[in-house]
C-alpha cells in the first residue's frame, strides 16, 4: 500500500522560481552547476506515477537535476528513467558518477534490486537494479520512494540521530532511517503507519479496513488544498490533525525515532500543516502525561516542500543499502 | 509504562514439577547440571517486582538456576540479584563465567547500563550495570525485561530472522529484534504497543489515553485466568482477542517482523490465548485483503510458559548490547 512521496508531493513550478530551466534530451534541465567540480557525484532518480526527476549530488549538495513525464511499462520508463539521467549528468557538466539510486512507489524488493505492483506506472515486476546496471555501467541500488525520501529528509535537514519521513501523499506511509540505515522489515513493509486503525467505527480505507489513519489523513480521501483554506479549528481540521498526530505519537511509541519529519503532498501548506498536526499533538497530550513525555512538539517538524527529498535520498542509496 | 515480563508471567511452583528444588545461598536452587561442562558460560538474572531468577547458559542451554523473592530498594535488590546469581552458579558446578545481563521492569537506559523508575521494586535510579561489574569482576549490561525477552524467546525458539515478544503482563509492551540486535529507540522507548489506542471512546488506560490496547489486554484490566474460563465466542474474549490482534498486525506493519512472539502472565493458558488472538486476527482480516496479506498466523505463536525468557535473554545480553 505504498504509494508515491513523488508524484503527490512537488510543485514542480516552484523549482522555476529560483533556478534556470531548460531542456536537453527530452528533460527539462535545471543546473546548478559549479565550474570545475572533479568530486565523484552520485545519481539519484524519484520515479513518481506523474514525473521522474533525476539529481546529481556531491558533498556540497545538488550539483544538477532534470526533470520529465514518466514512461509508462517497463520500457518505456526505463527510457525515461535514462533520458532524465543523462539530462542531470550534463547539467552537472558530467562529474565523474559513482552510482545510481532510484526510488520508485510501490513494493520494492530492496535486496532483489526488483520494483512490484507499481500500480501508477502500470508496472508488475521490473528488474531495475540490474536494468540500470547494464545500461549505465553504474553499480545501481533500488528501494521504495517513501524510505528513499527518509534518507533524503535525513541528509537534507542534516539529522544524525535515527528518523521517519511520514509521508501524506495519496496514501500515508513513513520511511524509517535508524542509526545503522533504512528499517526495511522481513518483507519491506516497515512503516505502514497508515493503516493502523484508531476508530473501529471508523471510516472505510481504500484498503479495506476501517478508522485507517490514511482513510483520515491519505490524499485520495481529503483535498489537502481545501482543507488549510478552512480555520484551523474547523473540526475537518482538528480530524485530520488528530489523524496526523496519531501516526506520529504511533511512531515514537513503537520505534521511538528521534525525529519525525512530515512531508509528501499536504506538506505544501507548511505552515498551516504544521499547525493543523501541533493541535492534534496538544489534544492527545491533554489525556496522558505519558503521551506528553514524548515530547512530541520538539521532535516533529513539516519539511520544506521545495526540497527534492526522494531524488536526494536515492542518490543515497547505494551506499545506505550496502549496510 | 513497560512493565514486568517477568513478575505477571510466571508460575515459580511449576518448575519445581520437573525440576528438583533445594536451598543455597538464601534462594531456591534448581539445578540441571550436566557433569565435567568447562565451557564458558553466561549468566543471567531476571529481575521481576515479585522474584528474581538467574540463569546460567552455555551452548547447550541452562545449566543452573536459582529464584528468591526480589528485594526492595538498591540495596537489598543488589544482595538478592548477587546470592541468586551465586546460587545459580553453585547449581551449575562454578562453570568459568564470561558476563553478567540483568532484566529489570522499568525504564532502562542500556546504554549506560541505568535502571529508572522500576516502581515494582521500590527503585528510582540504578547504577546496576557499574555494580555489578564491581560485585562479581564481570562484563555486565542491562536492559528492560521485555528486550531480555525478546532475546530469550528468539534463542529458545532458534529464530533466526527478526522477531517481536508481545508481553502480555500487567501492562502490555514489545521488544523488538531485528537481525542486527535489539531495537531500543533513540530514547530506550521502542516496541510500546500496548499504547497505542485504537478506539478514541475506549476504556481509559493507565497512562490516562482512552483505548489503549494496554486497556484491553492488560492484566491489571483483565483477569486472565477468569478470561480463559470463558466460551472462546464470549463477548469478553472476542474484545480481548481482537486488541491483542490489533497489537500484533500493528507490530507487522510498523516494523515488519517476521515473527511474533507472546508471551507474559496470560500466556500460562497457552492455548487458549492463540485461539483467541488468531480469532482476533481472522476479524481483522475479514474487512482488508491488505490485512489478509500479512501472512499474520503464520508468523504468530505463543510461547511455551514454562520457558525462562527473560532470564536467559538477559545472559545474552551483554553480546547482543556490544553491538
Amino acid at each position: 500500500m505504498r504509494r508515491g512521496a513523488a508524484e503527490s508531493g512537488r510543485e514542480p513550478d516552484r523549482l522555476g522560481d529560483q533556478r534556470p530551466a531548460s531542456r536537453a534530451g527530452g528533460a527539462r534541465v535545471a543546473s546548478q552547476r559549479r565550474a570545475g567540480s572533479a568530486v565523484t557525484a552520485r545519481l539519484g532518480v524519484d520515479i513518481g506515477g506523474t514525473s521522474t526527476r533525476a539529481v546529481v549530488v556531491d558533498e556540497s549538495g545538488v550539483i544538477g537535476e532534470a526533470e520529465a513525464t514518466s514512461g509508462r511499462g517497463v520500457v518505456a520508463a526505463l527510457d525515461v528513467v535514462l533520458a532524465t539521467a543523462q539530462a542531470a549528468l550534463e547539467s552537472a557538466g558530467r562529474p565523474t558518477t559513482s552510482s545510481i539510486g532510484a526510488g520508485v512507489p510501490g513494493v520494492v524488493d530492496a535486496r532483489a534490486g526488483i520494483v512490484r505492483h507499481a500500480v501508477n506506472l502500470e508496472i508488475d515486476e521490473w528488474h531495475l537494479r540490474e536494468q540500470l546496471e547494464d545500461r549505465l555501467g553504474l553499480p545501481a541500488a533500488v528501494d521504495n520512494d517513501v524510505n528513499a525520501a527518509a534518507l533524503g529528509a535525513r541528509r537534507a535537514l542534516q539529522i544524525e540521530e535515527s528518523l521517519a519521513y511520514l509521508n501524506l501523499g495519496t496514501g500515508v506511509a513513513a520511511g524509517i532511517v535508524g542509526v545503522s540505515g533504512v528499517l526495511r522489515g522481513a518483507r519491506g513493509g516497515a512503516g505502514e503507519v497508515g493503516h493502523l486503525s484508531v476508530d473501529p467505527r471508523g471510516p472505510r480505507c481504500g484498503c479495506g479496513r476501517r478508522g485507517c489513519i490514511e482513510a483520515y489523513a491519505g490524499g485520495r480521501f481529503v483535498d489537502g488544498r481545501a482543507l488549510f483554506r478552512m480555520p484551523a479549528a474547523s473540526p475537518e481540521r482538528q480530524r485530520f490533525g488528530w489523524a496526523v498526530a496519531s501516526a506520529v505519537i504511533s511512531l515514537l511509541l513503537m520505534v521511538d525515532v528521534e525525529h519525525v519529519v512530515v512531508g509528501g503532498g499536504m506538506a505544501r501548506s507548511r505552515a498551516a500543516l504544521l499547525e493543523t498536526i501541533s493541535n492534534g499533538v496538544v489534544a492527545l497530550e491533554a489525556d496522558s502525561t505519558f503521551i506528553a513525555g514524548l515530547d512530541a512538539h520538539r521532535r516533529l517538524q513539516v519539511i520544506d516542500p521545495g526540497i527534492d527529498v526522494a531524488a536526494i535520498g536515492a542518490a543515497l542509496l547505494s551506499r545506505e543499502s550496502a549496510r
